[in-house]
């Protein structure tokens, strides 16, 4: 099983809580991040989603927090996609301390195309179907 | 099914996106804050926590998404625990909007509890036990 | 002396530092929720600015921290405006602890009025003029 | 006027408000890395802090606002340490796009040292006060 999307992100001071580590909610902004990066390294940007009248919306996100990470942590995040629909796709994504190779989070989100207009579900444009199809990490050169 | 806890939380300025609305992250923040004032209707608060040398840590997180929610909304979070176990419990969440009841938020968190100095899985201290297995909305009154 | 706008802002756990008290950044995002609510007691709103083509954006900010906040403090935020121009106004804001009535932060910030298409600086909408011209803090009833 | 310390941030996606850009709240936490980043530079550490029994807290913060930043600027942040006294010391710092050279925002931000256990100010450690001595900019190598 491979992952074809990669980034890396490093813990910010004002990222920490009161115990001294990354807050279980902050990983969703971690994951918000990567995903912006992961588009780009897919082709597409967030001027893509003007120019096509879409929004890509996370409708289910799920997270199984296995250590903690603290500041100054490097984290490598990995990524592909997964279950590519007309209107949805899912995001897999491995989050690892660089430091160790040990892996802090394992995540998935599940996207959901809207018009930006009427903010009603709606078929992904053709360019982001393939990129999404393009990118699940078995078949994806 | 009954929700033994409730509370509800008001969305700020500061906590909408680049969409004007709450971010996907931050409704995890507002399950913390949920939870903080479930412990304290189930009769336990975070100097309890310090007083039995335990922390409760999330090591599993699942949401969905039904509905966005804006500047001003008011959240009405109700809660009830499930499959309490000696180290670990489940808490289920429902946000409903209090204007419309509509619900914009499903959403389970898994905490289990760590040895404060160790940082080790350890058991819940039985005052968390007895108070936790009360609260599963099914036979608690 | 007199400020004649008021709110209060409780802390959420999740605005906690590492220190466990809440971090000087999130000061700003309490002024911004206050003024959100000065605006409504001022008899404007966010819609006003749209309908008038302005926006209202921060260009300078001072503060001063005389105490911590902790988790679950309920903070009274007093206000007035100041040096009301024709593009520009002023607000003074102090925090205090509801519980002590001590002060926790001494904080100004000037808005300026920009053009929401150019995002170049502009003339406030009269309705605005007269609203902060009103809230002084001096003449105001 | 010489700025003997430096360090750059990337704006990730999770920074900006509802207007798109980065609000005026989030520069004090980019304050707050760049400030980790230079005690790193002056040869301090968090650790130092411990070891000494001190904490290094933000009394007055100062923020002029010239520039919006967004998604993706790499912000340059200079700084420069002034008025260094027994138990405080002034930072400076200007914020510019690395892309365009422009000034965003300049700031100042004042730290007073506290006894760690007591909560009192204190003299700052003999080291501390060296190293930011040895930083103002304009006697510094």
């Amino acid at each position: 099983m491979t992952y074809p999307l990669r980034t890396t992100i490093r813990v910010r001071t004002y990222e920490l809580d009161s115990f001294g580590h990354v807050n279980n909610a902050h990983y969703l902004h971690y994951l918000e991040e990567a995903r912006s990066e992961f588009l780009r390294q897919m082709g597409l940007s967030f001027n893509d989603f003007a120019a096509h009248g879409v929004q890509l919306v996370i409708v289910e996100a799920n997270l199984r927090y296995l250590r903690a990470a603290r500041y100054g942590d490097e984290l490598v995040i990995v990524g592909r996609t997964r279950d590519v629909r007309p209107a949805s796709a899912w995001i897999d994504y491995v989050l690892t301390d660089a430091a160790t190779g040990q892996v802090v989070v394992n995540a998935e989100t599940k996207g959901a195309f809207l018009d930006a207009r009427t903010f009603k579900p709606c078929r992904a444009p053709e360019a982001f179907r393939t990129a999404f199809a393009a990118h699940t990490g078995e078949d994806s050169p």
